[in-house]
């Protein structure tokens, strides 16, 4: 894309009232924009790193056998009453609205009545068990302060993830493996080496259930980690018992704040219970569906990238989730073979199917540095005059910085390899 | 996919207050799901279909030049009241509802307000035009009755474009460029044949705008249509004045139900003007931003297809928005040779990345076929003892229902040829 038609300019200021690293730095980059307190509309460059992280964490769901629907936000009040979370004293952050005949509705914060509820349609038998469901939806939280930039807001898509098991060894065995694509979803994402699978309080149906968190100081948790082991234990169940109970030792651990970048429950029963969410199992016996439910909001994963992969300069966006693979500048005159070049390599690598943002911008060049360095694209190309008389493009990397001269030859191997 | 694995039934019966054929065959099929009167959650088979419908769309406007964004659904009061769009009098469709400190918020109708208000932040020189914006978001629609199944709800995804011009002349470019990716949109999408450019009512920018209207008994609107010339006249601004200024005749005109697939909007500078998004010109002269809308709903062309592409037995998808490409159907018995070949042939066809559910479950062969007509994926490819036996197996159109008998290569040629 041609820099010069993107309709967004970076900014040297964000919006007055942000205080939070990952929204002034977005702001000021271009890939959101404050509409209010804790509502966040996705400019150009948001959309497409958000798409990317949906397009990883889809990809690790659907090869646990998710499959993808898409739930109303509207929601009927008979439906939660069954749960009884309708009721605004039993769940403190809903939107509600009502229809012209004045009827009230709620907006969904999360989906585990409705689907439960539809479930009821498709399972009966135990030959329609285990399966698991997810979406990518618009949650409706009405958090009474929205701070944290976009790792908490009153309107966010998340993705849910549902599963549905005759009995609790089966649930388990999935909830492995939501375990384990959980992990690679944020190693993929670049969060790997910060993030930690954390025991968390299980509710009523389990021991525990497990976050995800990922150690920075924007985060609202706090926790407690094994860093040998891996492993991470959340303020609200840090005691004796559970220390023992999973065989940590409190001299090994640290206490750190992370923030939540995903979630995986049991749920037990106590949905398929409400609902009476039943199957017939294969002696003829009438049995309650074991049910899981797996969170992860991919603009707080935005968030948390933006807070932990940035440097006092921007954004240092990691290859998997980067708006475009290359920010490709020149720094000839208007019509001069340097600038014609770069035209070509633009060509040449949109031709090759790679993503490109080229700053065709009539500016200076330490205007097209600074933008470069704020937006984050993880592979810099420069072509200049004396870049021109060596037959070669100097490279850098918005990670490392490291910088080299490289011919274009060179330069498409290695975006064909990083791709 | 397996069949088997998919967690919804085919279902004999559609929810008993459903009278729409859309809404009908939709849930019966087990793409759609009723929550509400008005709300409709997509199932696997909905998503997949609504994907490649937002699919062929955003290609289309990518290649007119549109940069995708994704705005929020809550909207501030302020915003609106500039418009004179927040008065309930004004518009009677807002769902309203209310931060915790008693604030009260709207959900999007439409997004023409916040947009136009971001858009100074971004805007101020004859440079930073033309371009244009659009974005898939849920829109709210407090309809006081919603009948007309998934064609008219009241919370749906819509695809909406906004251009931005320097003057009438450049937003005319860009106004026709858009009528052409729509009419390309309904052509890809199996529409072209019984979509109309229809000259409806202009507002008080301009005389008139284009809704590309879909002939159905379904539909909710009666337009006049010259089959001949291909445009049409809603009854809104049919009158003599404007059919001699089109240059139509009373007389080659046939009135007709249609529903309203998609619409164009010269906006002039109404929006402009509230919210002083303006720019200097060449001379440094400040100048308001002209400015369209293009609107599509995803859902409603699903229900259109399923309106004018189905037969009393079921669905009838185009290949491009087909869920998947092949059903593929094996009445060999269990552990039967014929079964064995059935799944070579599936591994065969994921191989080549075609999207194939194999219906692999236990049930008897006119169920099998009773419930592939109802789904309408557009081949089915039967393998049973009598195919093996000539070494071919036996292709049926979804469409015209041609059947053959080929062999495996001439079905992956064919397969190729219709991606």
């Amino acid at each position: 894309m041609l820099q010069s038609k993107l309709f967004t300019k970076t900014k040297k200021e964000a919006p007055k009232d942000e205080v939070s690293k990952n929204a002034i730095l977005l702001s000021r980059a271009g890939f959101i924009h404050k509409e209010m307190s804790g509502a966040y509309s996705l400019l150009p460059l948001g959309v497409k790193v958000m798409q990317k992280i949906m397009k990883v964490i889809a990809e690790e769901i659907n090869a646990i056998g998710g499959q993808e629907l898409f739930l109303t936000s509207l929601q009927e009040k008979e439906v939660w009453e069954k749960t009884n979370r309708w009721d605004d004293k039993v769940v403190d952050n809903w939107f509600k609205t009502k229809l012209k005949n004045d009827t009230e509705v709620g907006l969904a914060f999360t989906h585990e009545e409705p689907l439960t509820n539809l479930m009821k349609e498709y399972v009966s038998s135990y030959r329609d068990l285990p399966f698991s469901a997810y979406q990518f939806q618009t949650k409706f939280r009405n958090e009474t302060r929205a701070k944290s930039g976009i790792m908490r807001t009153r309107e966010f898509i998340m993705k849910d993830l549902y599963s549905f098991s005759k009995d609790e060894k089966e649930h388990q065995d999935f909830y492995e493996k939501a375990k384990e694509a959980y992990t690679k979803i944020f190693t993929r994402l670049g969060l790997g080496d910060k993030t930690y699978t954390t025991f968390a309080s299980g509710g009523t149906f389990s021991k525990y259930s497990h976050e995800f968190q990922t150690l920075t100081d924007a985060g609202e948790d706090v926790i407690y980690v094994d860093k040998d082991k891996k492993i991470a234990v959340n303020k609200e169940v840090y005691n004796d018992e559970v220390l023992s109970d999973l065989g940590l030792n409190k001299s090994d651990l640290v206490e750190e704040k992370a923030v939540e970048v995903g979630n995986i429950f049991s749920l037990g029963t106590r949905f398929s219970e409400s609902f009476d969410l039943t199957y017939l199992d294969e002696k003829g016996e009438k049995k309650l569906v074991v049910m899981g439910s797996y969170g992860i909001g991919p603009a707080r994963l935005m968030g948390t990238i933006a807070e932990v992969l940035s440097d006092e300069k921007g954004l240092i966006w990691p290859t998997t989730v980067a708006p475009f693979a290359v920010h490709l500048i020149s720094l000839g005159a208007k019509g001069s073979k340097t600038e014609e070049e770069t035209k070509n390599l633009y060509r040449q690598l949109q031709e090759r199917k790679i993503e490109v943002l080229y700053d065709d911008r009539d500016v200076r060049a330490g205007e097209k540095f600074a933008d470069s360095d704020l937006i984050g694209i993880p592979l810099r190309v420069v072509i200049s005059d004396k870049t021109m008389a060596e037959g070669k493009v100097e490279v850098k990397s918005r990670g490392d910085g490291g910088e080299r001269m490289i011919d274009e030859a060179e330069l498409f191997v290695h975006l064909e390899k990083h791709r």
